[in-house]
């Protein structure tokens, strides 16, 4: 339980001449972070939105603390930060394995939409309602 | 006439730690050239997609003769290389204005297909037909 | 003077199969912002980095208000939040051409760094930080 | 020996609004391939870069046979199409795990360049030079 890891290389793509990573590449990281912490707790998000339910990015918070290198295996702690009927907030952690200090923090909130946008009440899916909250109790963060 | 001329910038998120352009970035480019010169001879590529008919890049070439670099304002020169029923190619010279020397010399397939990734035979469109046969009669390489 | 303007069209590596932008690609276009408002005023990047002083993201903040879509053409509003002897902060609208209602809102917090990323004091450098200094006044939020 | 087999997973950020994978995505992947392949060998790129000998990529040809879906595991399986003093050839097949058909193949060039960009003849660089033969040799494809 508690945060979730998962491990990203990073690539000569997500470089820029400066001789760290573009800050663009780091979302990348967080969706996969959001992505398998999801699926590791039963929610693919393929199958969310086969079922007409999108979790889009609607805030976006980054603090870069210290420079990503080229080809560091980085790993991506998230956890739930906070989850109501209509929205869930993710908030990640990335840093060198074996090491405290990360270098970015992030946070992502999604209300959950239709195919139109709309945003939808999620305790109308009572069984995705009650694996969400499961899954958000879960991954908590780490004392 | 001849070929179709459009301006791009180098931003800091194209380029990789060597210090030039990432490989990847140019196709971005690519894309702007065909999109420009088919929306300048009257056939945008929403217009296409609305009806129903897709172009997937399904062949792509790409030469790097010199690398590019950040902050350049660069032309990309497209033509239609060839045209049938089923299938275009664009061609593209991406250049420093006034420069006849290519940074970069690339070409695409696009099939015509549905929403389902059917081939489909554009004659039976023949008012898109005739439009895009018009658009690669004018987007012919330069001499 | 006010907020500097600088257009971006949406191209169709920006969407994401929800059918609209990918939330990332967003980044590159504040880029834009920020890019041709200081050259605009006389400070461009590439003479920036030139002279040993980065300006790289620290904080990175974005809100969503509506999706952006393929083929807009976006216009992106960038004015100086503030500045320091040490750091600048961007403030960014996006909105359609004429409407006042913005698609997405950004912040960007950038210190002044030399090339082993140690905080700079920009007047060390009276003329770079003169220009710097009337940059700012210029690109104010409009009223 | 044979191929070397890596894995990607697709990511939201990698479709676009046709519902499959946008078609520059596949690059990252195709990086991924070598990357690994040559670590996996004992020739990790941050050690060649740090030596001062890049490998830009100066040709680059893909066919895409079949789109890559969302959320889709890929195995890209690479090997070493040809080697000389002065350049390397990689070739790349996209599969789904078990599948032997392509989604798509690839080739990239590299010379071996150093940092102004001037071609390197490997041969100067003994124990490099033995290492990539052997690398090579074992990166061939699968019958």
């Amino acid at each position: 339980m508690g945060e979730h890891r998962t491990h990203v290389r990073v690539r000569y793509a997500d470089t820029d001449q400066s001789g760290a990573v573009y800050h663009a590449a780091y979302l990348r990281w967080f969706e996969a972070g959001r992505s398998e912490a999801m699926r590791d707790h039963g929610i693919p998000y393929s199958e969310t939105e086969a079922r007409g339910i999108n979790l889009p990015v609607i805030d976006l918070h980054v603090r870069y603390h210290r420079p990503a290198l080229y080809d560091q295996l980085l790993e991506v702690r998230t956890h739930v930060a906070s989850l109501t009927r209509t929205r869930i907030q993710f908030a990640y952690r990335l840093v060198l394995p074996g090491d405290r200090r990360p270098l970015a923090t992030a946070t992502t909130v999604h209300p959950f939409v239709d195919r139109d946008g709309r945003v939808l009440r999620l305790d109308r899916y009572p069984d995705l309602w009650e694996r969400i909250q499961r899954a958000a109790r879960d991954l908590c963060r780490d004392a």
